[in-house]
C-alpha cells in the first residue's frame, strides 16, 4: 500500500489493557480507516506491547500533523509509547556503503529501480572506485572515499559529512571495513548489515571456509542492524541453503552471494516499510 | 494460549470503519485484555472483514455465556458479523476417517498425545479392520464400517449415526472412499482431507504416478475442506519436497507419506485453534 | 570445474552390463583421469542408461578430437550412444529473447558477467525498443525484433537469421509471444522457457491471478525446454514460495519475479555445464 | 533397492587414476551389473576418493564373500582401500537410547514398522521407564537402565553388555545423558545423535533457550556422530524451519520436535542404507 493516501502507525510501550480500544477509537473518530493491524505483546511482566497499524488517510478530518499532535497529547503519552506515524509514500532516504563485490549492492539498485523497494536511494559509498560505473548508470551518485585502517577517522569524518542529513538508513552491502562506535552512534538501529553466515554460528572471518571447515550440510546468511558489538546486533532476516560434500569453498561462496542479496534486499524492504521494531537485541518484524 | 484462561474470538463480516474500535472498547470495557489480534481485509468493493483475537478472561466482568449474548446485541448484529467466541479450553471433538494407511492418522494420535493438538479424539473409523490395534493402544474408540461402492448410502447412516452430536470436525486421513455430498452437508466446513498431490495439479487418482509422468522436480500435498466439488475445496495448507530423475514412483510416495501427515496435523492443529475462517472458495489462516 | 583441463562427457545408451566399465577403462588408457561421474537408469525394460564424468584432459596421451574419433569407433557405437564430449571452457552461446519484464534477463546478465554463467552471451533479441540500454551496458548487442501476432513469420525468419550459426541456447526469459513450432524445430531442447507457475499448475494465461483464484498457499515457477507443445516441455528445474490470504496479485507477481530468474539462471546454468539429458519428455539433471 | 538380488559397495581410498576402470571392470568381469554409482573426490593433494556403488548380485559368477575375497587382493589391497560389499538386505542391527522424550524414537519405531527404516530394531534402552509400554507395543524389547552421574560406569557397563554383539548401530534419540569418551570407543562413527540446534550455533545446554534469546528467525536440527569432543563430531544432516517474534520458547521446542524427528530418521536411514562415509570430522553423504 505505497501510495499518497495511507499512513503506518508504528508503536512500543509497556502492555496494559486499553491500548487497541484507545488507538482504534481515536482514530476511528477521526476518519482513519484501518486497513492492516499487527500486534504483538511479550510474555514477560512486565510484557512490552508492540503494533504496527496502516490506515487510509484520504478521510481524515484533519491534516497528519495536526493528528499526530493529538495523538502524542491524547495517546502516546498517558501509554508511554515510543511511536512513529508516517505517510507511506514519504520514503526513507537511502545510503549503500559497499567495497568490492557488488552482488548485495546490485541486487537493491535493481529492485529500487523496479519501484519493489519504496526508498529514495540518496547515494553510494565505496572504500574503493571499482563500482563506479555501474551505479552511475542507475542515476545514483557514487562517492569513494579510501578507508584504510590508518585513516579510519577521517574517512568516517568524511562519510559522515556525505551522510547526515541526507540519510535516514545506511545499509552495508558487503562493506569490508569495520565500523567504528562513534560511527554506528549516528545512526542507532539505522545501520543494517548483511553477514555472509547463520548467525551466530560462524562470527568472524571467512565465515564460508569455516562453514566447509565444519562439514554442515546448510549455509545461511544473515540480515542485522549493527550495534558496537560486532556481528551480535538484532537479527532482522536469516536464510539458508542446503549443500553438500561437493560444494568446495568456492561454491560456498557462490550460493552465498545469492542467499546474501535476497536476505538483505527483504530486510532492507522491511525497514523502509516501517515493519520492523527493535526491542532489547531482537527484532519484532511485522512482515 | 491452550488454558482456561482465555478465549478466541474470530469473525467475519462487511468491511467498513469502525469495527476495531466497537470490538476492542466493548473488550476493554468488560475486563477483557487483548492478547493477540489479527486481521485482514480484501481488496475488492464492498471488502470482506476477518479476525481473530485471543483474550484473557481471569477478569471479566461477567460470565464467558453473558458476555456472548451481550456481544450479539451490542457489536455482532450491527455490525452483520458472522462470529464464534470460544474458551480456548473447550477443545473440538475430532473423528478421524482411515482406510489403511496409518502414517496420517498415527501423527494425528500422537500429536494429540503429546498435548501438541488441542482437540479431543473421539473415534476412528475405518472401511477396514487393520488398525483396530494401534489405535485402541491409545485408548481411543475404534469403528468399522465396511463402505464398498454398493453399500455407501448405508455406511454414511451408519457413520452418521456414531458421528453426530459427538464430532465437531471430521479428518479424512487417507480415507479411500468417496464421501457423498449428503454426507458432506452434515459437517460444512468441517471436514478436512489431506490430498496427496500439490493441488490444483495432479487431481484424482493415482498423482504420485501422474507426477513421476510429468517430470516434475517438486512434489506436494494438500489438506483442503471437502465440499461436493472433488479436490476443489478451499484449501487450507500446502507443504512440498524436491524430488529428482532418481525417485521412482514408489520413492515419491515415502516422500509423500511425510509430506502428507505434516500438512494434514498442520491444518487440524490451524483449524482446532480457531485460525481459519473460509471465504468463498478460499481460507484465511490466522497462523 | 571450468578450465581448460577439464572435459565433460555426456551419454545416453541403452542399459546393458558393462558400461561403465568400457568407458572407464578407456579413458584411463588415454590418460583422463575421471573428477566426476554421476549416472542413472531408468527401472522399465529395456532401461536407458545416462552418464556424466568430468576428466582432466592435461595428461591426455592424444588431442582431445582424436580421442573423441576413437571414442567414437570403439565405445559409442558398440553401445549406441548418443553423446557429446566438449572441452569445459568452450562455452554455449547463448541468445536471450525477452519482452518487457527485465528482471529474468537481468538475473542472467549479471550471473554471466560475475563469472558464475559459463556461456558467451551473444544477442538480447526483444519485441519491443525498451531494454535496450541496459543490455548495451553490459556490452551485448541487442536487436529489436517487432513481433505482434500479423506478422509472427517474417519476425521469426528475421530472429533464426540472427541466430542461426550464432546460438547454441535460446533462453525466453519472458518472452511473452508465442514462438511457432517451425521456429522451435531449429533448435529442439535448446530453448529453455520460465513459466511463472508451478507446472503442471496453472498453464496458460495469467497463471499468478490464477492461484490467487484457487486460493493456494504456495507459488512456482517452472524452467523447462519448449517443445510444440505449448508449457508442456521436459520440466528442468522448479522452485516455489509459501504465500498467504494477506497477498494481492501484484504480491503474487512480486515474489514471482524473484522465483522467475532464480529458477532460469539455474537451468540455464545446468545446461550450459552440460548437466541436462532429455529423455522423452523428461529430464535427468546432473546437478 | 532393499532386497536380496542387490548389494551396496563402498569404498574410501587415495585418488589416483585408474580407480572406476578397475573397479567396474572387476565387478562386469563377475557378472555384476551396477545399478547406481556416485562417487566424489576431495580437491586437496593427495585427494580423498570416495564411491557408492550398487549392483546387481542375481548374476554373479560365486558367492558374494568369494567375490568380497578376490575384491580385496586385486582391487582393494593395491589401491589401499577402506571398503565394505554388503547384501543389501542384511540390515543392520540397531539399538536406541532414549530418556523421557519420545518423539524421535516413535518415528524411529514406525519408519521401521512401515518398511521405511531398513534395520533390525533390536532394543530400546533408557534412563527412565516411562516408556516400556509404547515400545514394546512395536514388539521391540524395553531395558530401564538408571543412568545418574554418580553411576554412570556401572551403567555404561550394563549398557555394553547388552548392546555389544547386537548392535551395529547405536543412536541417541534424545538420550539426555552424557556418554562417555571408554563408551563411544566401543562404536567408532556408530553412534549418532540428534543436537536439537542448527550446529554449530548453540552448543550446550538448552539451545531452544539461546535461539530464542539471540533472536535468530531459523531454528534447526542436526545429526552427527558422536566423538569424544561434545556436539562436535561429523555431520550427517540437518535441517532448519522458520520462526518469528511470535514463537516462545516452548513454540520453539515444539517446533524442533518435528524437526529432530525428520532429521535423525534421515540421518540413520542414509547410514543403514551405507550412504554415509566419515572423513576427518566431515561426511560424505551419497543421498
Amino acid at each position: 500500500m505505497i501510495d499518497d493516501k495511507h499512513a503506518v502507525l508504528l508503536i512500543k510501550c509497556p502492555d496494559r489493557p486499553g491500548i487497541v480500544a484507545a488507538i482504534s477509537t481515536f482514530l476511528f473518530t477521526h476518519g482513519a480507516n484501518i486497513t492492516d493491524l499487527d500486534q504483538h505483546s511479550t510474555d514477560d511482566e512486565p510484557g512490552a506491547y508492540f503494533m504496527r497499524l496502516e490506515l487510509q488517510t484520504s478521510r481524515l478530518d484533519k491534516p497528519l500533523d495536526e493528528l499526530r499532535r493529538e495523538f502524542a497529547d491524547q495517546i502516546a503519552e498517558p501509554f508511554a509509547m515510543e511511536w512513529q506515524l508516517g505517510a507511506s509514500h514519504m520514503h526513507r532516504r537511502l545510503a549503500v556503503l559497499v567495497s568490492k563485490h557488488d552482488h548485495a549492492l546490485m541486487e537493491l539498485l535493481w529492485e529500487w529501480k523496479r519501484g519493489d523497494l519504496p526508498a529514495d536511494m540518496q547515494m553510494v559509498i565505496s572504500n574503493h572506485p571499482d563500482l563506479r560505473a555501474p551505479v552511475e548508470a542507475f542515476g545514483v551518485p557514487f562517492h569513494h572515499v579510501p578507508n584504510a585502517k590508518e585513516q579510519r577517522a577521517s574517512a568516517e569524518d568524511q562519510m559522515l559529512g556525505l551522510l547526515e542529513g541526507k540519510a535516514d538508513l545506511v545499509v552495508l552491502a558487503r562493506y569490508m571495513q569495520i565500523v567504528s562506535p562513534e560511527f554506528i552512534r549516528h545512526f542507532p538501529n539505522r545501520i543494517i548489515n548483511i553477514h555472509h553466515s547463520f548467525l551466530p554460528a560462524f562470527v568472524g572471518a571467512d565465515p564460508y571456509r569455516q562453514a566447509w571447515d565444519r562439514g554442515v550440510k546448510i549455509v545461511g546468511a544473515t540480515a542485522h542492524y549493527v550495534t558496537a558489538d560486532l556481528d551480535a546486533g538484532p537479527i532482522i532476516e536469516q536464510d539458508v541453503q542446503r549443500v553438500s560434500h561437493r560444494h568446495a569453498v568456492e561454491d560456498l561462496k557462490s550460493i552465498g552471494r545469492n542467499l546474501e542479496r535476497r536476505v538483505l534486499a527483504r530486510a532492507v524492504k522491511w525497514h523502509c516499510e516501517d515493519r520492523v521494531i527493535t526491542h532489547g537485541n531482537k527484532t519484532v518484524v511485522f512482515a
